[in-house]
């Protein structure tokens, strides 16, 4: 993770794509969205979704598999050139988290999040609030999934003490 | 589901409830969440966690398998009594999930979905609008999830014809 300093408002982050096989689909909707039309692909084509598509929540968890990874290798290349590495807090929660098409069997998304705001931490100092929007894309250039997130992130400079 | 004439504001659904063992807490971090902390006991104890806790799209992803099993039993119950079933549509998203607690291995969350708004839908006048909070409440009564969404719900009566 970068700095609270270093970051702009409209800087974009591809974070990676990932591909939604029929088998994934049907692996992820077993153990947590166990709807028909999730686990078979005739009773999916009976469905109003008209074909196997993947649950809400694997395209979500499907994100942030990759933006785990994506973080991960980032702060390993940071680490690698003798660059400091910026602490960052778990996100506390999501706003406005929209399926605003279904992803269906052997689409890819694409995955980007771009900084919407940028403010200091009135309650911890040390951090930055980094407010985000992460859409995924699909390969028609439709828009699949799409939220808000606010993250603390470290700032480079210690605040000066109050004297 | 039941017909949205059926519905009232205030009403309650307990959804289930989900015990997160280290084992499932581990197994669903490998696959979407890669965070030490969330897939070793060492590394968590290290973490501002403190100790072993499950990601925050597994709190959500169990929910949502509650929710598909409590809604086919109900289902199946009341076809088993010969009553009709309301159709519902699927969850376009929603608004304000918060991981409000981290939940540790081994704590059990109870879900309950409650119902804090109702009306008919403009687009669609066979349909109604459930909107409803969900929170997940661990054994010690606090709330680590939650969040609003939006539904849409059969009507029994369909409406006037304009004449």
């Amino acid at each position: 993770m970068s700095f609270f300093e270093e970051l702009l408002v409209g800087d974009v982050v591809m974070t990676g794509r990932h591909t939604f096989t029929p088998e994934s689909i049907k692996a992820f909707a077993r153990r947590f969205d166990p709807q028909r039309f999730h686990m078979d692909e005739e009773e999916a084509a009976r469905s109003h979704f008209g074909a196997l598509c993947a649950s809400g929540w694997h395209t979500a968890a499907a994100w942030m598999r990759l933006l785990v990874d994506a973080r991960r290798a980032a702060e390993e290349a940071a680490r690698a050139r003798g660059e400091a590495v910026a602490a960052s807090g778990p996100a506390l929660g999501l706003r406005n988290l929209k399926w605003l098409r279904p992803v269906y069997a052997g689409e890819t998304i694409d995955y980007r999040t771009e900084i919407t705001a940028l403010r200091v931490s009135g309650s911890k100092p040390r951090f930055g609030l980094m407010t985000t929007l992460t859409t995924g894309v699909n390969q028609d250039g439709a828009t699949v999934i799409s939220f808000e997130s606010t993250t603390f992130v470290e700032r480079r400079l210690p605040p000066a003490k109050a004297s």
